[in-house]
């Protein structure tokens, strides 16, 4: 059995904030990724929280990414905000980016927000969720390494770029967030069963020649099996477009490796496009979105995008997160 | 053998347009499916070309689309086109909305066309192609009547719902087109098997209860099976938000029926969002989106989503289409 203890989100924000400071990190760079660490971890997320802070500080040390980076925003068109990370963390960028989204979306009935420059972004739905929170429809794409071959091809173009959507609710929560990567498996699990020593299933990836393979260490050397074949792979090429090649980000296959010490800042990219529902939709928004949700969630075993995480997010709020002790104790080698 | 006869674009667009006029429609309306059918023939996506000239002539007969509608435009914000189709043609719709886009587009840096009130538009990739030929990245959403059950259920509650990307190339052409719906395989097909009487695959549909079937009638009465499982249902579910859910158009779960005659008017919607990428893009945009196009399509073997539909274009134009000749007929004694 895994050994836990339980942390407030209080805690969980404390606790990534003074690490990720004390390797060399911006308080406001801190504040950010403590932020997202914490709604990660109530989120059940634990892949991309507590467990990301030794690998956050590993990396400003060894300067895969600034700690002390500033981003830098410009306003090319009303509709358009830019962000350039300057090879910092996402989520500052992503902050100061959304701080003029959000009015510029009120303004002109949607607007776009273009990151270049920028860093693995976490969990991307923890973002498109705070737009939800504004009342605003949330599209977001991220980019990352490339390590999905093409339909009838071998050799990675395209990260596993996942998407995410997330629609304002009547409650306080997100009506329906949809997040996901264009590979049938995260590329964390095959890492996970490589270091494990376990086979891994026919169909999360291929060998390099491009043939199913059930040993993750040839998978990774190969690529990731695209969700669906080649509809998999339209997801992914749509996601490099949107994250890199209209942000004037890095693409895929130029990037630098997201984990491990090598290769310097991936410069890699993130896009955002916030709706206004009150704008588009005639007044029938809510309603609508309600209809559709009510459908899902009503259907017997039927399971709505985002539900998972919506429970676990108010159960934490009152109760706490069990975490990963062995995760605890990294953390805290690092503040000693 | 299936006997052909060869027709220029101008033949298959005058008599598209004369059929169209004949069997009711407004000579705006004909012209814009009549242009778009020839694109369409060109494209060498028959199943959307003139063989659904008889079913629109049909449809207005029976009052599944209005064949004299004008659609109505308005600008709620600076970055919002919405238009009203009246239960008309799709095609006008998108036409008049178009004008408006991409100077919006232009101004904005980005802009929004949401559509009501609408009907079955025909290959999503014809007008995304068209906003990629302005020298803007074109997203294109639309919405059907629902036949993909959510995860773990088995009642539909989307459509097969496509989505559609379309970059500018520097040769006059997409240099990518991205056209894909979110069930594995189009319902079409499914139907095509069921008329001649023919079992189909497995992981093409669900039967009533959500299990996989070999008989297309049992899944025509079930649901059709989502690309790459939940993640299928995932691409549903965004477009259903951006196609129904923003614009103010009905959800697949209340539409009447794209086939047949019975139901009135779908009332369905699109929504596309054009992007200026020389506002975002900093300059970059052509040479990453070349290079990540070159990467794919020089890659042995290698499939670049939008190729095949190009090479077709481009042979067309010298050398006409060749057409189904029972098609052929079935238009012409709409003429007689």
């Amino acid at each position: 059995m895994t050994e836990t203890r339980t942390l407030s989100l209080a805690e969980i924000e404390d606790l990534s904030f003074r690490a990720l400071v004390a390797a060399g990190t911006s308080e406001e760079s801190a504040r950010a990724l403590a932020l997202a660490t914490a709604a990660t971890e109530a989120d059940g997320v634990a892949s991309h929280g507590l467990a990301y802070i030794p690998i956050y500080c590993e990396h400003v040390r060894c300067g895969k990414v600034d700690g002390q980076a500033t981003p830098v925003l410009t306003r090319p068109k009303p509709g358009v905000v830019a962000v350039d990370a300057a090879t910092g963390f996402a989520h500052a960028a992503i902050d100061l980016g959304f701080e003029t989204l959000v009015p510029a979306t009120r303004e002109q009935g949607l607007a776009v927000l273009v990151i270049r420059n920028s860093y693995n972004c976490g969990v991307l739905g923890y973002h498109t969720y705070r737009l939800a929170q504004e009342g605003l429809v949330g599209l977001g794409f991220t980019n990352a390494p490339a390590s999905i071959a093409p339909s009838g091809g071998a050799k990675p173009v395209v990260g596993t770029n996942p998407f995410s959507v997330a629609v304002p609710g009547s409650d306080g929560q997100p009506a329906l967030l949809i997040d996901q990567s264009a590979s049938t498996i995260a590329k964390s699990e095959v890492m996970k069963h490589a270091r494990e020593g376990k086979p891994i299933p026919i169909g999360w990836a291929l060998d390099a020649e491009g043939n199913p393979t059930t040993d993750p260490n040839v998978g990774l050397k190969g690529s990731m099996a695209p969700s669906g074949g080649y509809k998999g792979v339209g997801i992914a090429l749509l996601t490099e477009i949107m994250a890199a090649a209209l942000t004037g980000a890095t693409l895929g296959i130029n990037a630098s490796p997201f984990s491990g010490t090598s290769g310097g800042p991936p410069r890699t990219g993130q896009c955002f496009i916030a709706i206004d529902p009150a704008a588009t939709a005639g007044g029938n928004f809510a309603s609508t979105v309600a209809e559709l949700v009510e459908a899902i969630r009503f259907q017997d075993g039927a399971h709505l995008p985002g539900d998972g995480r919506r429970t676990k997010r108010l159960s934490a709020r009152g109760h706490g997160v069990d975490v990963n002790a062995t995760t605890l104790s990294k953390i805290e080698a690092i503040l000693a």
